[in-house]
């Protein structure tokens, strides 16, 4: 199945923090691919890919990446598509790799998510799909009313805890 | 014309920051709406706004904010649209807008763009409507190749600079 | 019996940091009541609950939030009742929560604590509901002055401590 | 008349920041004092005024302080009383006000506000107060619907910029 | 034996880190004693030790805090004595107690050492009182050169290191 | 007259921030001295002033520096004298220049004070002299007592202050 | 003159920062050229100019670039030849640029000197070219020799400051 | 074989963190010595090696040290040589060290490296030799191109991850 979002990372290493982006993206049956592509490391084939993204069916770009996080920026900088930033956290508490993605200057704009925020990147990636794609958009609005029942399960937890005498809910 | 961004803000004292998106946004001719909203002051107006943003004709929100900058994030909470985050540099550089932008939970992505990223805001939103639209794919095309018109006269600009006798470009 | 204080958290993962607070609570023998609420996962609710709780007696919020810690400023943004903020170490070493609830904007205040301070919290709804209530205020004093037993048992044991020569008291 | 809150600062030269806590309390009518004592400069005199504060009816004390900020602290370990620091920015954008006032240990709560967050503090000692008394109660709301007026005026003023063509607000 | 340093901490959980302090005065044979004292616990009993210090032959004070770390500059504003501060890591990587401790305000120092500094501390002390006593003064001179000991040390387990090949000293 | 103290900087540029310095030594007659020295300009010069400042009659060494503040610290690793580090902001709100004193490693301590706490290093400077010198405790103590001036003063011109029709004291 | 080092800037607006570095260069007689680059504004042009400039004589390149500063990464990953990186404050205090090229990840370093601090960008190139190359060298040491002369004359200006009369030097 | 580069370090315990600089000069058959040395241990040790290490051959030197890093600083203050500075992580995430090394004043340029980051160091130290070394200027071509496998290998990994269903490549 052709993929509408490419999920790029430096190192399997980050497999670990992304693999919530592929379980959301597979949740709501949204074909995906997964490529290592380094700022650095390949820097011909990083331009390669970033050039010919939206050619190939690309909607979204979803970069990974950590310490001094080029790797968002530098697509960013080669492809017409949003590009989703995901700062990982690998030293100094993921703070580099924030700021490096997120302090982009004027006229090249990466959208950063939270530190490890894989799957907040997968949300946004389907929610910048679901414009003009109803199929998309019934999938956000199931997503947002999904998240209620991880509060109404902690409120059924809470009541079960017995310990505290005074507590009344 | 229908307007196809919001740009929400909590005070007229953001409108200086704010500008560079709306010139932007008319510069590609993309129809907007301002609005003043606060998460704090306005919570039900807030809510209001953002649970029917989408069915109004939005297609992206752009929410700035300073200090304990809630305000994207509540819009996001409530609203299938990807919201993009501008944090405002009112107190401590920044770094707490930044924070209370970026860092948002599992569940609810703020698509954050630099400290006082307005336009940057704006292009972000100009891809996400891209998606679907060939008039504005157009239109992030021309832009990106807009930037390098800046290299160009910088580059100009440095050779007429004859003060440096070992400079040879 | 009818619940003075509720503490609000946005998951069970919490619990254990808050423990501390039904402790104290418990101690001083004042009605609490806890509920697993988000500012993003459950927006209604919070407004909900919010909008009431000073109709149903609370006379203290006590809300924990980490990362983008929102759920404090939005509930004191609709309730008349002071809020306390407990801001949860879950990254950037709890500044990221600590800052999105201390930097409130003019307005809407929210009385922070420290970073996985769940006790103080506690402390600082009886002393806040002390006002006026003359059995609190005796507890306040009471509390007060256990604090020194600490103290007074660290010296007992340093006393015991025989490995220091010099060491005189 | 018997002042109900005690504004401390230690020096005149936090008068600019303060001025703003002055007027809240004035305008809604809730008497207090202003006293300039210092943690460093006057100890003694500050375990007499914390000692005693109580006792005289002050009911909330709300501290300023910058740099290394002892004072709200120092107060807080010798009153029964609620203490609420205000954070003076002076050096390091206030950060280390902050946090000398947030990080108190386990048992002596400080509720911190804002850096330079002086009103915020003024509308706290209102909220804290009003527990148990209704004519405060119906000022805190009153002073909660008056927030949307600052919105208000926002947007009218949004709606009169007519520079921008595709704003349809 | 008469003692002249005190080290003051908060707790016995403060015990493995000022343990090298321990270790530095006895093994140049200075007399000290160890307190428990807090600043917010026991403020009295701090008052009472910080202002007669002095009269009991205590040359110089050392005070060991965390978190929000007022106990060496709330004892350095009643005594007359140099007073040394150790902030201690507890949270914020121990940068909440060396700001509450460096940035004391114009006319009260703490002479502040590293984050869990404590043998620091202690060779400091000995710097200070070795002024007009030539004992120690020949005790710090000792200290010096036996610093160069390690390093002659790692230069030796250098040298034996045989797993690479280039390394020639 | 023979100097006690030395205050060195490594450049002219400290002067406004060290005149507080000169300012309390000369108030309290402490005899000093003033050297421009560097550790990265003039290494050798430090070297020996270093090893000679204590056969010369100098008791305290006060070395201020900005930056990668190293002056301090390399002159601690040549002198048993206590040396006192004044951290000068003039980049990074003076973090660096603080971070470079206070973190010294085992072995070699700094006694730091505030950045661009100039005053408070001369205090110290005092305070370590007066060990053994009942001159100079005497001015410890007139210091001390001196302080309380500034606060008197200020209560006074708070009491001044008429607009405020609620402030009481 | 064939130019062995390239200053790259990304915006002429740097040129006031980026000026001590052509001054020291102009000082002692390296040919340099200057250009204006940008690694999201024309990234070809940058591969095309990292690609080529070893083989046109240039020896070392030096690059400043201020927010998220991909520039000397970039270039750093497609020559071989050393890049020193300028961090330009123009956001965050310039942490932001700094973290961005100090933190380069494993394989692609990037040699950072301070922010803003051009001069020793300069001053390194020197220092690198000088291996192999006696002119250079000699340059290097008569550069570190000239240190001194600021520090001269600062002692001298300190030595006819007659306000202090303490001050014996 | 005589040394052309010399590795320091002021401790044994940061031989793990340096491991992989001996590595990457042993794969490159670059002769390289390593020594212990401090700037506060052996101030006198550190001076003779500084100002002798060019006339022994030594090209680059490659200094690491931990805290308020001054060892690469000082030696670049005494040596005609490129100092690359290496940080190492042992307190506050490594920031002290890298703001210790970084934020050198103008006129001693200290080439700062990732915080950990040895390899980079070296392969900086074999960049700056390579002038005018053509045997060196291939090896760094060669490394050049080794990096692009670790990321055709992770790409081969990822294609083995059967578990995604939508992924493509």
């Amino acid at each position: 199945m052709q993929p509408r979002v490419t999920i790029i990372m430096g190192s399997t290493s980050d497999l670990p923090v992304m693999e919530s982006a592929f379980k959301f993206l597979e949740k709501y049956e949204i074909p995906f691919e997964v490529l290592a592509l380094s700022a650095h490391r390949t820097p011909d084939e990083v331009a390669e890919y970033a050039k010919t993204a939206h050619e190939r069916g690309i909607e979204v770009i979803i970069a990974a990446a950590g310490m001094a996080a080029h790797l968002p920026g530098v697509i960013a900088a080669m492809t017409p598509l949003p590009v989703i930033g995901v700062p990982i956290k690998s030293s100094l508490e993921g703070v580099d790799a924030a700021l490096a993605m997120l302090q982009m200057p004027p006229g090249i704009p990466v959208a950063t998510v939270a530190i490890n925020g894989a799957q907040n990147a997968a949300i946004l990636a389907m929610q910048i799909m679901a414009n003009g794609d109803d199929t998309l958009k019934a999938k956000v609005i199931e997503h947002k009313e999904s998240l209620k029942q991880k509060i109404v399960k902690a409120n059924a937890d809470l009541a079960n805890i017995k310990d505290y005498k005074f507590k009344t809910n």
